[in-house]
Formats: structure tokens, C-alpha cells, sequence
């Protein structure tokens, strides 16, 4: 089946995906499939679970508020997206959310709050987070959710900072080489990540810390002051145009 | 004075602005000055008016609820920033509040409503994005902000195109180049421009129309499916950092 005519309704499940085999809908997928979107018994709908694809299935009702989902063919294979990573300064609930949705469209393999010594924010709602990427997966069309990591401290992150990994941080100084200067041809082989800071910026010493190491590249983006979302949603785009699946066009596949 | 050590509050004034002189404020700003930051009498305060560059002031009081700001000496001086339109069909009006305020961060020159055949909202709310605009210039260091054109048709804008200027079309199909290679290395000598459609996309009669015109260049950005106010947002982010004002690391001025 041609992606374009499958059905635009899609939902992300944790079942596995199997031909013929019948999978439990959870409350809210059922209020949103029947009470929001009108869908009833046989109504076409498409499942992904971030492994097995994405596959055609039918809604049908075993209950008064009882539904299930009959997977059907499959539509498309399960392919990986860039292995790209998001670190940021945990801000306020709104931006969070917008963090959590854009970063998702723009294909991020993974969300990490980071706190940081100018961090403002005590605690991020992890669960309202991940319902918001899976809305967000489910609507662009990604094949799997972003993985969303607890928040940590700066100083544990770099401590423990995976071998081969490249760290690009963002660094409002304005002595930091340009974004496309630094991302280069090609992302490196153990995968980049992006780190934003909180309102206010690093302070001095997180920037020296973290530019002893020689996985870290500062990275500029002009010079007037943006906020955290927009240099995370920018960042992310610019990754995605210079080093990311971007940069191929015509009807490839649609990456994890 | 050291943009740095400069005020943080900045404000934006319609008044030509001369050493010495005086300038009354309006209701909202003094509601802005002295209810929300507090600020008494004698507080320093930054204006620009997007023509004279951005002045050092002092409020004063001059009644129970009047207020004036007395211009002190120059901040910086008045630079032009990158000459990039953003035309957008309208949407609803949490993202286009946020358009506005994005674009503004991400130095847009000219925010112009764009109705086309599946544009489903009716009308724009001009005021509001521009009280959005100011204030988002305002925060991130701008000089000036946006202008903001009233919604036009499709046809009547490509029809009147200006000479020389570029009109990068975002295009969903996935046969358009990838935004990156189509950016090229500098913008074209008459501006750009980049146009962002409606939820839906354009009509294939809109594309093959614009794909005519000469001053038209199909871009894509990757094949998840971008909410409209983040095609705008990812576009603005990639043209600056490939041919706009972050290409230049250092502490250079902040342009219009």
C-alpha cells in the first residue's frame, strides 16, 4: 500500500506486530480513536511500535467501551532515523512540551533534560513528556518515539559521556565557530548530540569544563539571544538539513 | 557601553530617538515597566525604534500613572539585518503566535499571511502577532521588528512578485531538492524569501502554478510530516545558519 493512501490515523502501541494477530487498545488510544476521531467497528487504522514497521490494521469492538485492533498487512519496514540526541536545561512546562513535539518531528532519537548550575526548573514531568512525542510520532509519520531519559546532572552526564559520541554545545559567548562551520559533511560514527542551556546560558566554568573534552565542539547561532526551545528546534533543524536524512530527496523511507 | 552591561530591558518606541531628549510612554509599556519589573524612577532602560540604533534611557516619573524615558547616551548603532521574508498561510493561533515570536528570534525582516486554496482560517489577527513581534525583539536584542504585511492570496502575491527576489517554496511531495543544496552559498542579491504552506499542503495546481515562475525554488525538508509552524521555524534556522547571519562567529553587531 502507498504510504499516501494509507490511513492517516496512526497509533503508536508497545505489542508486538504480527499479521492477523488481535492487540488490546488502552483507554486513551479508545477515547481518542472512537469518542474524538468518530471511528467505529471496522474503521482502518495504522500501528507502529518503533520495531516491527508500521502496519495496516482494523478497529474492532469486543465491548461497550471495549476495543481492539486486528493487524492486518504491513505497510512499511522498520528503519532507523539518525542517531541523534537532544540534551537540554529543563525550562518552564510550555516549552517543554514544544521541545518534546518539535524535537520529535525533527526526527531526535532521544530527549535528556540535563541540569545544569543556572537551571531554574526543579522537576520535569517525564510522563507528560512522553505523551506528547508519541502524539507528536504518531502524526509526522516516524516509525518510533524518541527515548526520553530521567534529568541529570551536567557534571554525571559528561562524567560518564559514551565513547565516540560527539557533544555539540551550545555557547551564546559569540566566540563559538558558526553551527554549519562545526557539524560538518557527515555526522560521526558513534552518533552526535546537541546540548542547550538553560535561560541565562552555562556558566563560565560549565563552558571550560566541558570544553576540556574532546568529544565537545561549541557551536554559534548569531547573536541575538534566543530561547531554549527556539535554539533546540533550530539546532535540530540544521542537523537534520547539513548532516541528517535531510539531505536525500525523493519518496525514501521515513526513518525510526 | 558593552551590550553586555547594558540594560536588560529593552523597549521598543515609535519616537525618533536624539540624545537628551525626552519620549512619553505608552499605558501597556508603563504597565510593563512598573507593575511587572517593578522599575522605579531613575532606572536604566534600553529603546531602539528600528531606525536609530538602541539608546540608553532613564525612566521618569511625571504623574500618578505617567511615565517618560529620558534618552542618555548611544548603545549601539542601527545595522541592517538579513533580508528574509517569511510568508506563511494562516493557521490557528497558538502557532501563530508562536511563528511570530520564532521568526522574530530567528531575524526575519517581513512576516506576510498567505492565503491559498486549503488555507482553512479565516483571518489573522495582525494586532496581537505584532504586539508578539515587539515583544520578542524586545528580549532577543533585535534592533527593529518585523514588518507585518496583511493576508494576500496566493495568486495576487506571486503576481506581484518584486524583481530579483528568491520565493523558496517548502514542498512536501518529496521530490523537491533538499533545502541545503537549493540555499547555495550566499542569497540572491534582490533578498528571499521562504513560504511555508497550509496544513495539507499546497494544492498540486499551487505548486505546478509556482513552479513556473522563475524567482520560485522548491525546497524539502525530509519526509516526517513538519506542523506548519515548525517547517516555518526549521527554514528560518537553516538559512540563517547556511547563508544568513550566523555564518559569521565573534561579536559582531546584532542586526535588525
Amino acid at each position: 500500500m502507498d504510504p499516501k493512501t494509507a490511513p492517516r490515523t496512526r497509533l503508536f502501541v508497545t505489542a508486538d506486530l504480527n499479521a492477523g494477530e488481535v492487540i488490546e487498545l488502552e483507554d486513551g488510544q479508545i477515547h481518542h480513536l472512537v469518542n474524538v476521531l468518530r471511528l467505529t467497528d471496522g474503521a482502518p487504522i495504522a500501528l507502529f511500535n518503533g520495531r516491527d514497521g508500521e502496519w495496516l490494521a482494523e478497529i474492532e469492538r469486543a465491548g461497550k467501551r471495549h476495543y481492539r485492533a486486528r493487524i492486518g498487512q504491513p505497510l512499511r519496514d522498520q528503519e532507523s532515523g539518525p542517531d541523534l540526541w537532544l540534551l537540554f536545561a529543563p525550562i518552564k512546562r510550555r516549552p517543554i512540551d514544544l521541545i518534546g513535539e518539535k524535537a520529535t518531528e525533527l526526527g531526535a532519537a532521544l530527549l535528556w533534560p540535563v541540569i545544569t548550575g543556572r537551571t531554574n526548573v526543579a522537576r520535569v514531568n517525564l510522563e507528560r513528556l512522553g505523551k506528547g512525542v508519541i502524539e507528536a510520532a504518531q502524526q509526522c509519520g516516524r516509525l518510533g518515539v524518541p527515548e526520553l531519559r530521567p534529568p541529570a546532572p551536567l557534571g554525571e552526564v559528561i562524567a560518564a559521556w559514551p565513547a565516540g559520541r560527539r557533544l555539540l554545545v551550545l555557547d551564546e559567548s559569540g566566540t563559538a565557530p558558526p553551527i554549519a562551520e562545526v557539524l560538518g559533511n557527515a555526522p560521526p560514527r558513534g552518533g552526535d548530540a546537541i546540548l542547550i542551556g538553560p535561560e541565562g546560558g552555562f556558566a563560565r566554568s560549565e563552558l571550560d569544563a566541558m570544553a576540556k573534552q574532546a568529544f565537545v565542539r561549541r557551536v554559534g547561532m548569531g547573536r541575538r539571544i534566543l530561547r531554549a526551545e527556539t535554539a533546540a528546534i533550530a539546532a535540530l533543524a540544521c542537523w537534520q538539513a547539513l548532516i541528517g536524512d535531510w539531505r536525500a530527496a525523493g519518496p525514501e523511507k521515513i526513518g525510526k
